[in-house]
């Protein structure tokens, strides 16, 4: 019951906002009482660290999943979180809105639990890229910190506008950015 | 007058949400009665369609002196687009916010005007990518309308996190974001 509330939820905060949703919105989508309401959360914002919570927490869980697989290279790490992130927008696309625009909303008291696990996660890729140039499977000279940002943005951003069901598929769209991220866009030639 | 207000409003949006701010939180700021507000603006909503146009018209009309010149290779035309989106942090990245945030409040009417304009300088991106590739600069194999969003989301991103006034100044990030769209991250080997 709480999960598929949950559900709901994301879809009014993502159409009309955390501030512009009220509970009398959530109960009506919902066809319960307010009481139900109650019974499962504290108040609106409740529900918001839910959503925020959830959404880093199984973001971060794969990620240790990936960066701890001793298996994999530093280059494939990179490519597994990019695919995660990817994969992550037809299931936890709505979600993702709500992570990215409604932050603000969150008390200071809540933030201090929810910033500092946004921070890991870019944090982890920023590590991967450091020990990628330390094994030589990546340039040298690179500034780790700044590129992490790079890496997340390209990923992050495409919550806002790629369609899981067109015609690029998941798997795609990580080997394309992946290939602009190892190779680069620019045309070898044979000075170089 | 106008001005003045518009920036006192973007912080107040960019602090509070659209929703979250009422015109007596605006006149307040501004210490202006309400009369004034009306003066210049119709309602939020109008103030929000300003905001919008002129930030996103801002942009178009840098992005267009760039690709219109005809001196600039296609790479130097990608890299100033990259350095335009970095350098507008400055002086409008509290406008950017609310541009990326706060679009769902607009009317369909006003949608109507400003989404052609955020499209229009994503397809500009994606031109220069295809006369790029055309040219023999870039990779004949790309897939312009992806990366040029991979491009877009990683400048926009930037928004989210960087501090001008920081370790890395916009040149140097512009730089470095180049250097991963270009080269890539990977170390050459001599088998390739």
């Amino acid at each position: 019951m709480k999960e598929k509330m949950m559900d709901t939820i994301i879809e009014l905060f993502g159409k009309k906002g955390f501030q512009g949703t009220s509970i009398q919105d959530i109960v009506e989508a919902n066809g319960v009482t307010k009481g139900t309401f109650y019974y499962y959360f504290k108040n609106k914002e409740d529900v918001l660290v839910h959503i925020h919570q959830s959404f880093i927490d199984h973001l971060l869980e794969g990620q240790e999943k990936i960066i701890t697989n001793v298996d994999l290279s530093h280059s494939d790490q990179l490519y597994q979180i990019v695919e995660l992130l990817i994969d992550n927008i037809r299931t936890n696309g709505h979600s993702a809105l709500v992570f990215f625009q409604e932050m603000r909303h969150l008390s200071e008291e809540k933030t201090a639990i929810i910033l500092p696990k946004r921070q890991q996660f870019q944090e982890n890729i920023q590590k991967v890229l450091e020990e990628g140039m330390k094994a030589g499977e990546f340039k040298k000279d690179l500034r780790a910190d700044m590129l992490s940002y790079a890496v997340l943005g390209m990923a992050n951003w495409s919550y806002f506008w790629y369609e899981p069901d067109g015609e690029v598929d998941e798997k795609s769209l990580t080997d394309l950015y992946m290939r602009l991220i190892f190779k680069g866009i620019e045309e070898e030639t044979n000075d170089h």
